[in-house]
């Protein structure tokens, strides 16, 4: 079997460094990145992914010596929704990350010690704004497409409305125009319970002791908002298990086990700091920018998919036909599904046989009517679209 | 102003202690409660309520120097719900609790230091047991009813099947026959938080400092789930609020601030320690005991009343269904309405004017068919309806 290897992009050396949503400046700024397929001569198959909170590059394939895949390989690949005999796919680490792109655990050159917390704050722009280095990098001048769900959604979204003339489409999966309170007070609980954790010490925890605790408490209630009731009822329901009580006040059923080995794996993979400001990205994103949303939308020419699941209680519904009204308002060509799954949020990694269905027709499409108008031509068009 | 005061009843002195759930045995028992009107002279006009999670026996009125009545003072008094003018209302506080009913806070007799984690492990039944000893210390034969929501409602549902010839009637408020995995998963969060918490010290926190911030973040998760989405829209939406940032990974939403005041509040007021016994307690609660609940229920011979609210996700209408549909196969006298409140859980709370005319309405009922009939006569029709 071939495996695939990450690679990585440096730039924004000082004193060239990044410029960041809130005015500070990043720099270098490393990113890591995979490609699956081939980039055609016209440079015209790329299609960009984009992971959520706890992803990484690593989207497809196996890396020499690993047992699982990548998060999203069962999307990627010959014959799969992001086919990769006919589109050259790219998936890369979001800035703030742990997996390879600069984050609070990389160096910083000026102390030669980890940032923790003097790494600067940073927003969902400023992850697109590294993924469009990195597309400069690799000569892609306009993508077919970016895809993502949850956070990557948000990029997505953030892709369409700063680089509108550098994508012919977007897919945005079960994701949202700005959180809600709601959807804000579990990444606040998520934090606080990382910041309760005395190991954590305001961010400096490393070479020693992780916050390991904390960050694990808040990813189990990250995976109880990932899920449906009916998903846990089914996949759980009050059977006991067979193994050690982590406390005496543990009952002994499954989901109570289920959340603690979440949380266990996800301390050994994650960093807690790069939680803390990714969740912050998240929580103060909002594609509107106090705007009416359909004037946001305006500038907009790609093709967009937006698709959402009907037990989704984190990202529910609502969210998405928030943004498919304002793009119908803005004339964006939009096709919107929701998909009737009873996984809840983690459905748009679990409904790949109905994702794959709707995705390969839309990447079809996207691909045949570029090749019928030329991209140039079908800005025209919509421009004239819009005076009716 | 007139001022009520809590009263307490001390029983099951060693060697003539409780036996628990779980075979152990507990002793002495104190029982912290209040009263408010006046037991008639036939004794039959007795109506207990029973409070949720972090409730306790200060249900109405005020305690002298308080600013605050007690926590369902907007349904207990002349001419409310719970009809002080009509009514004897009695209120106590739960076994395992800290607000004057033994539990793990409370001395241990056998050491002089605080029970922590030498308290036995308690179910609903148990709570159910001491307030029975508590109506045979008023000299209540049969109570006209018993109500409360939540676990106050697992109470009474207890209640119902431990000792269904001691009441007339019963009022069930957004509660359920047992937790579904979502609702232990929430509480097994809220005590993995705690139990990370370096001060928890296995319990043994009293006299040092106290597991603070974990307590808070349990009651953080808490109030989410106590909320729905939408009221929590309307209540916070993304405004920002004007106080001091708790760090800086907050935004400053006014919903990150509401719920670090609550978790705030709660550590002044509640033991961690019986958080942890309670929520234990409710998880494993099956009032099923692994039969058909309509087998269960069958003893019933008591009017019951049950209230669901529509936009409350943590105790779903689904689950009250569930128990009215056993009720119904078992021919108990069941009335069920679902509240169309956009509140969540906390509706339970708050939707006043609805309960209360619903609440006051079966009351009503219950005293006259009482009187009409007499207990004995009820039962005896029951039955022979039960033959058909």
């Amino acid at each position: 079997m071939e495996t695939v290897d990450t690679e990585y992009f440096t730039f924004a050396q000082p004193p060239h460094e990044l410029e960041l949503e809130n005015g500070e400046r990043l720099g270098p700024v490393r990113v890591a990145y995979e490609t699956y397929g081939e980039l055609n001569q016209q440079r015209s198959n790329a299609i960009l992914l984009l992971h959520a909170l706890s992803g990484d590059a690593h989207a497809a394939g196996f890396h020499a010596h690993d047992k699982k895949p990548g998060w999203w390989d069962n999307m990627v690949g010959p014959e799969k929704a992001f086919d990769t005999d006919r589109y050259f796919v790219i998936c890369s680490n979001a800035l703030g990350g742990c997996s390879g792109t600069t984050g609070p655990s990389s160096l910083n050159p000026k102390t030669g010690r980890e940032y923790a917390l003097e790494f600067p704050i940073i927003g969902i722009s400023d992850m697109v704004n590294v993924q469009r280095q990195l597309l400069d990098h690799l000569g892609i001048e306009k993508l077919l497409s970016v895809a993502g769900g949850s956070m990557g959604g948000m990029q997505a979204l953030q892709w369409l409305v700063s680089y509108p003339d550098r994508l012919h489409s977007a897919i945005l999966i079960a994701t949202a125009a700005k959180h809600s309170p709601q959807q804000i007070a579990f990444d606040e609980v998520g934090r606080q319970a990382i910041m309760a954790d005395p190991h954590w010490k305001d961010g400096h925890y490393y070479g020693g002791p992780l916050p390991a605790k904390g960050l694990s408490v808040a990813r189990m209630v990250g995976h109880i908002t990932y899920m449906s009731e009916l998903s846990m009822s089914e996949k759980f329901g009050r059977r006991i298990g067979h193994y050690e009580r982590r406390s005496r006040f543990s009952n002994g059923f499954e989901v109570e086990e289920y959340l603690h080995d979440r949380g266990d794996n996800f301390v050994k993979r994650f960093d807690a700091n790069s939680y803390l400001y990714i969740t912050k990205a998240m929580d103060s994103f909002d594609i509107s920018g106090g705007k009416d949303l359909s004037e946001v939308f305006r500038r907009i020419t790609a093709k967009v998919l937006v698709l959402s699941f009907k037990s989704d209680w984190l990202y529910p519904s609502s969210q998405s036909l928030e943004l498919v009204r304002a793009f119908k308002r803005a004339r964006v060509d939009t096709t919107y599904c929701e998909i009737d799954s009873t996984y809840g949020h983690d459905a748009f990694l679990l409904e790949v046989e109905t994702e794959t269905h709707l995705i390969r027709h839309f990447l079809e499409n996207v691909s045949r009517e570029k090749k019928a108008v030329g991209s140039q031509g079908m800005v025209t068009a919509r421009i004239k679209t819009r005076g009716h």
